[in-house]
């Protein structure tokens, strides 16, 4: 029996309706830009692997540091023992995260530091003798699949099941130049009642809601004025985070920084799963106690795993080198050309960038999963590539180790997918 | 500066307050059933890493296996892809698992798969126009720490900051012999509302709450009764499951069979975070429809990520090898005997066993965490053992590949600490 009839018989695939897709693709192997199937077919991985393999699949120099790592020490209690990764990764990641994060805690993925993120931020006014029970949070926004993280994304049509079940969130619309005065007069008057806990939001690009990006500016606006009424901003840089908009984090671009970040996807490279939740000492602080319950009685077992630890120091060296850097640069600059090109199609709508992010929608109506875009989905694949319309948009999310040449070729296969469709 | 100065600069660590309990122990190396800290002082592993590393450390088979797919593929979207290592496992998960698991849906951590497990249990009602929206678990009960998980859990003195936020659940004492007659009663009762959706509990063995142990035929008999009013069943054995109590899986003891079985912890052999969340075809199939959003529209981005289904495979090899079964008959073995003597031992309350785990009760008051617990624990540190004692219950679950020699050891520090308390 083939793998894709094996796959048939036991597996449930995330985010599938399995009657309706029956067919998953077998990948055999990966390397660079490159996924291969079982046939030796090759596809540009024109997301990723939904943006964590961003240096590239299977990296020699992060191969070796994590099996160097394995034989050394492969996991341990991380509640009263320590290790050198671990403590590596807080010393590297301090250095590039926004000046004013000063602590480390680990989770596994990016719903648990999202939900690590909302529990801190909780028990920050709590332990301060202050109830708070509202999450604010932006209208298509997403944080992740658990109840917590659930409860603070937008409402989505896939929710219905659990509505009953979520948390007490209020989403005010994304920040934009025509609706930012009234949005601030609201809101200063919804934070009168001081029962507003945190905020919640993706920084610049919401990913899930098929990459819409806002304004630094205007975000920033309204993150000084909840911060006046004592709100933790909580910044989802899981999408965001390392080198995606351009800068290390998103928040570099916005000069009131995040209470706390939550860290996911490309923090280990696209090897491991792991979740980090940063914090500011303000917060560490409010739990620092000689009242045990004071505490943070979180924790995941595998928390800090040192193979997941060494991944992301391979990780960050790789995102803090001139070519990386470098490469990020020329991207960015390649998306503005097609950018340019791109606006001028009569079956596009619009057009947005943000580092080497670069999206699009077409001039058509479509649900999130649908026929249309199947056909896009199909098409590209065909062609080689690997893009993961949303409804319809399309968007290149590539690794940072791409060549001209390969970019060419997912800009090539957007360019004939606009005369089929 | 050493590494526990460095540790304390930037790392918050799990259920920690960082006042009381400044110092985390850095370990360099494992190997086996040992840890090895700065100084090349060793401790035996009493606990496997908080019950993951049940093959011993840095198993060099393990490793290999991990290593040789690392180098072919490290991650690919599990969203209309598929690949080798997450069907074999599928596969060979199936084989093991009680006989009535049908699906293998994939997720990151313990928290997560019980997360997946009671939203599956939830949208099961909902996508056949039924609404139930109230959760069932046991008192004493743990399953994680992100809202969903949290909720399903007993109350605890540290939910306190959280508790507004929780799903809504009711807890029923763990059934035994002396109260089941009244449990089952009062039970039916409560069910005739109709609205309980799912019934949540681990199996035989409540770890969090300091390894009780609860008899098979008073759990099937609560299992039965649920059962017969739609409840769905989620047998959380993300500690109990691969071996633990003698069986692969505690719900090999229960003739009532679980709907849903949450895995993680041994799964992946201590190497990497995974989780896994099975469930029988019933469940699957009031997903199955052209209606795309009865879909189960839940997902992380590693979910089966490639090394973690490896380790795992290589793993379940392990488990159901002649040897690893033996040492479990032989651990077994030798803690009924440790277990005769220590029911005679004047400061001892009770004592408890089933499988590799052994428990037992101080006939002493004292807090989960508090000065008699740290008394223990550093006495046991001393003698090179790592145990973790929970309050006044000192636990063993040490890794299969452990010998009577190791294991002697750890009697012989329980046997001193006995007379320094």
């Amino acid at each position: 029996m083939g793998l894709s009839d094996r796959d048939k018989k036991h597996l449930w695939h995330p985010l599938t309706q399995h009657k309706l897709y029956p067919e998953a693709l077998p990948i055999s192997t990966a390397k660079g830009v490159y996924l291969y199937d079982e046939d030796g077919k090759r596809y540009i991985d024109g997301i990723s692997s939904w943006y964590t393999c961003v240096y590239g699949h299977c990296h020699p120099y992060i191969l070796e540091r994590v099996t160097s790592q394995m034989h050394l020490l492969d996991q341990v209690v991380f509640s009263g023992f320590t290790h050198e990764p671990a403590i590596r990764l807080s010393e590297e990641l301090i250095k590039i995260l926004p000046q004013n994060q000063g602590k480390i805690f680990f989770s596994d993925n990016g719903s648990t530091a999202v939900e690590v993120g909302i529990k801190m931020a909780l028990q920050y006014h709590f332990n301060r003798g202050e109830k708070r029970n509202v999450i604010l949070s932006l209208e298509e926004g997403f944080h992740g699949d658990t109840f917590g993280a659930m409860s603070a994304s937008g409402l989505s049509v896939y929710n219905g099941p659990f509505e009953d079940f979520f948390l007490e969130v209020e989403r005010i619309p994304v920040p934009t130049k025509s609706n930012l005065g009234n949005l601030l007069e609201q809101l200063e008057d919804r934070l009168q009642n001081g029962d507003i806990a945190a905020f919640v939001y993706e920084p610049l690009v919401q990913g899930a809601a098929a990459m819409k990006i806002h304004e630094a500016e205007h975000l920033n606006a309204v993150l000084t004025l909840v911060k006046q009424y004592g709100v933790i901003c909580i910044a989802d840089e899981v999408m965001t985070g390392f080198g995606k908009t351009g800068e290390h984090f998103a928040s570099d671009f916005v000069t009131t920084l995040p209470d706390i970040i939550c860290l996911s996807k490309a923090l280990t490279a696209g090897l491991l799963p792991m979740g980090v939740t940063t914090c500011t000492r303000k917060i560490y602080d409010a739990f620092y106690s000689e009242e045990l319950a004071k505490g943070f009685f979180h924790g995941h077992t595998y928390s800090a795993n040192p193979l997941a630890c060494t991944a992301a120091l391979a990780g960050i060296e790789l995102l803090t080198s001139s070519e990386i850097q470098e490469n990020i640069r020329c991207i960015s600059n390649w998306h503005l050309e097609f950018q340019e090109e791109m606006e001028q199609h009569p079956k596009v709508m619009g057009t947005r960038q943000k580092g080497v992010v670069f999206a699009m929608d077409l001039h058509l109506q479509t649900d999130r999963y649908g026929s249309l875009r199947d056909k896009l989905f199909n098409h590209f694949m065909d062609s080689g590539v690997f893009l993961r319309p949303l409804g319809n948009t399309i968007y290149i999310l590539a690794p940072y180790v791409i060549q001209r040449e390969e970019m060419d070729s997912i800009y090539t296969a957007i360019r004939t997918v606009l005369k089929i469709v």
